[in-house]
């Protein structure tokens, strides 16, 4: 089977899979479908999280739409993003790495569906620009504009020629303008500084709706240089199929929804309208970058790709907590060189960078030093100067997305005066612990270097591995467990989801008359054990 | 309506709610019966847990019981705990401090159900002694004796005359004798430690099978001097009926499905079966008391009843974590005088003693001053040496129990080099992160004062509230969530359980400009929004 051939191809196969819900009734894009998507985010578990289209859609002036809307469709889950990718949920991360060792560069063909309608020229506005399409508000009550999300920004670095396709979000500011929101660190922020340096406008086109390859190599920190295109080949297992843009020097993918072209002017620069982020809060204050549309080519019946993000979990958690593991485990492993890495898990309570936790394995059945948990923690630090913030180091048997299991480590694994470093030096944007909020920061000033904290903000490593071998984990041991589920399902009890450990296990301590003692019992000779422990040798009771 | 007259009206009540699981096939006891029960804290949502009534058992050897056994009954959720005080889960403290404002001592009646068998003097071992009752095995595989968990010991004080009621599990020993595990600083301990000192033995009589108020007084770290027995009439809201017992000078509740009447002799000490304990590990090598059996009374087809407890989160944890919040709240709100002390909560995950989160609340829309956080978070160690070990202080509109919101309130209202305080000179009773385990130690040397760690073991206070006002969070506002919320339930997609916060809200960061944004966008007039913002006059943007 070949990879999907455009976004309706894979909604298909969502809603085949049971993973879209989708909605018929009228709905309001400006009041009523960001807030209902929200629910699932809020209200239930990963598992039971979908992809939604809605088909039939107004807004607050009353008007109807021709086309839909798409959201939650690339992330509500691990689960869904899988299907994405056509694997399973643990096979995310080496399709990843198999995409980076074999990117595969786009093919250009003659034309495609983005072509069908074509709005340039004087005909720019004829369907009413940007008005054309069903754009939802997001943070209703808060901000102030419809917000567009899943927009793939294509833009070409003007002296490698390389095509940089990155996921930056705007407002809609007229029907041929838009805010770009490119974040300090943006790779598109490169080639604004380019254009800028070399005096000329930046030309980008906005893709909407491509194959979820391309928006998740986009939505991706892939090492600057390489283009995201090639990486979504890559991770499709064939070559995306490109097309010429109308008015720019751009490809864009031939099967989108919808494609904006036109240009950046890197001198002008305009208040930002206010913007829920994924910290879990509003941003007010920010400067933003403005795009100007020059054409506007899309498929019939067009749909609008939409995201949900903001507080988290969210959908762009999944996508940045998947993006930063991958990213994080191949510098630790391979570049750091540290193969006791096992796993690493960015939580959705951290906006998906600023809480994680490291899975660490034993090699060759040899326990990893105490040395090495503490080169694997400060190196965690090295791939950014703001991410991540809280680092936790546990063992193979806790299972690193489980905040509960993390939280049984710490407590019994870890000592505060032995186990914990602070490092200062580091940034924090968007966090507002650091420093106040005020309008004059915001984006920029993310280091703060006022009284309140002259050294910077920082982060916290924390060693919860065991320092030494344990006694057994308290609870049956496997068969025993196993035979009390077949019981369990025979009785017809609700459906299991296991979590670990779920049976005991060996952790080095356990001497061998407890040994004796245990068999005993577990063939019921209580007598023998009761009078073994009656005749055992032992140090007297103090007080 | 009066308080549950005895366990099997209660048992009635929980089948009435839905909370209690019946299984009519046939178990075993020693093989079977735990680690199907186990699977309910390893494999299903705190809603979902129930009771288990077994009616029909069998063990190791093949033999059939008479008596039933009742397990999970008092504690497998929140929800089920508060029916057990016939109130509501957010009512628990409240009945809790009712109880202590207002005990009611018990009623001596002539006799009650507890005596219809009665086994003494001669005739003790007729039914086989202990060995009538279906004693289950609890961590198969590593324990070596079944194993008696929820044991009510009564003993009297021989000074005061006061009967102290404690929960202590232990392992029958044969037909008439069986270990009794007191911890150091448990309060019956200290009255072995007066009869050694007075040259007798302790009297006592344990109980098996009282109404939940009894179990949950017994339960519960009660100031030592009030007896546990007033305490449950106080939960009860009237008198406990208890009985004269044989052979003891102490009085038993009069419905109780078992008790044993017997003695301690203070200077026999055995070693310990080894045992599964509630930090989620096994503990071996420890010291236990041997307790004699003079006489065993019982109602007809008694039911045993019996804890599920060791690895977290078990129904001892909820016990224990309810009793402990209830007397940290109460320590630091009444003994310190902080009212801003909204709401503690101890985690499962840390055994229900070691992660503590305390919530704060504003006063009169006055903001806790961070001295008044700090006053808190080192109180909160004054309760106990060993107890809790990692303490997090949270706003109020963080959900104290739910590690997911903690963990937001960690990544972004907390800098660990200004926020965080490690204390040393710490115990660390069963936490094996302070020290190897060794057979000699154990239960007793529980303050690592080895090369290891001179200074003891060690606990960290986090201040994870705001420090300042911060901009409104990043969801819509309640009103749009109201209103999707019943768009959700009309196109009857799942069962919504909302976890906080599940709309936006103000922090104090909300400028008027951005407000009027906000509000001209709430009525979609987006043209002049854009108008705004490019008027703007702001700062030029930084690189």
């Amino acid at each position: 089977m070949g990879y999907y051939r455009d976004l309706r191809e894979y909604l298909a196969a969502l809603e085949q899979a049971g993973k879209l819900r989708v909605v018929r009734r009228q709905i309001n894009k400006d009041t009523e479908l960001h807030p209902l998507v929200k629910w699932q985010f809020r209200g239930l578990e990963e598992a039971d999280r979908t992809g939604f289209l809605f088909e039939n859609l107004t807004d607050l002036a009353g008007r109807a739409y021709e086309g839909k809307v798409a959201t939650s469709i690339l992330a509500p889950s691990r689960e869904v993003y899988a299907l994405g990718l056509q694997c399973g949920p643990g096979e995310i991360w080496e399709r990843w790495q198999q995409a980076y060792r074999a990117p595969i560069e786009p093919r250009l063909v003659a034309s495609g569906p983005v072509k069908e309608v074509i709005h340039k020229g004087q005909c720019l506005l004829e369907h009413g620009g940007l008005g054309e399409f069903p754009i939802p508000m997001a943070t209703n009550g808060w901000e102030a504009l419809p917000r567009m999300t899943a927009l793939l920004w294509h833009t070409r670095d003007s002296e490698t020629g390389v095509i940089n396709v990155g996921t930056y979000n705007g407002t809609p500011l007229g029907p041929s303008r838009t805010s770009c929101r490119l974040q300090h660190g943006a790779q598109a922020r490169h080639h604004v500084q380019k254009a800028r340096h070399a005096g000329v406008t930046l030309q980008a086109a906005v893709v909407i709706g491509a194959v979820p390859a391309v928006a998740m190599a986009s939505g991706t920190k892939v090492p600057y240089g390489l283009s995201e295109l090639a990486v979504a080949g890559g991770l499709a297992g064939e070559p995306v199929e490109v097309v010429r843009c109308e008015t720019v020097d751009l490809v864009v993918p031939a099967t989108a929804e919808i494609v904006l072209e036109g240009e950046i002017l890197p001198d002008e620069v305009e208040l930002d309208a206010p913007s829920g982020e994924h910290t879990g809060y509003m941003i007010v204050g920010a400067d933003v970058f403005v795009f100007h549309i020059q054409c506007i080519t899309h498929r019939r019946h067009p749909i609008w790709h939409d995201f949900i993000s903001q507080m988290p979990p969210s959908e762009s958690s999944t996508l940045r907590s998947v993006g930063s593991e991958g990213t994080l485990l191949s510098f630790l492993r391979k570049d750091c060189g540290i193969p006791q890495v096992k796993n690493v898990a960015f939580h959705h309570s951290g906006g998906a960078w600023r809480l994680c936790v490291i899975q660490m394995q034993d090699m060759g059945g040899v326990r990893t030093h105490n040395a090495t948990v503490w080169q694997t923690l400060f190196a965690s630090l090295s791939k950014s100067p703001d991410w991540p913030k809280i680092v936790i180091a546990v063992d193979e048997d806790i299972d690193p997305h489980d905040a509960e299991s993390v939280n049984w480590a710490l407590s019994f694994r870890f000592q505060p005066h032995r186990d914990l470093r602070v490092v200062q030096g580091r940034s924090a944007i968007l966090d507002q612990s650091a420093m106040p909020h005020s309008i004059a920061t915001s984006y920029t000033a993310h280091y703060p270097e006022s009284s309140v904290s002259p050294q910077g903000a920082s982060a916290m490593l924390l060693d919860a591995t065991r320092k030494w071998a344990y006694t057994p984990v308290s609870l049956p041991k496997k068969e025993y467990m196993d035979r009390a589920r077949a019981i369990w399902e025979e009785l017809g009890l609700p459906a299991l989801k296991p979590r670990v450990p779920w049976h005991g296990y060996d952790l080095g301590v356990w001497p061998e008359e407890f040994r004796e003692l245990a068999e005993l019992g577990e063939k019921g000779e209580f007598g023998a054990v009761a009078q073994r422990l009656k005749d055992w040798k032992k140090p007297s009771a103090k007080e």
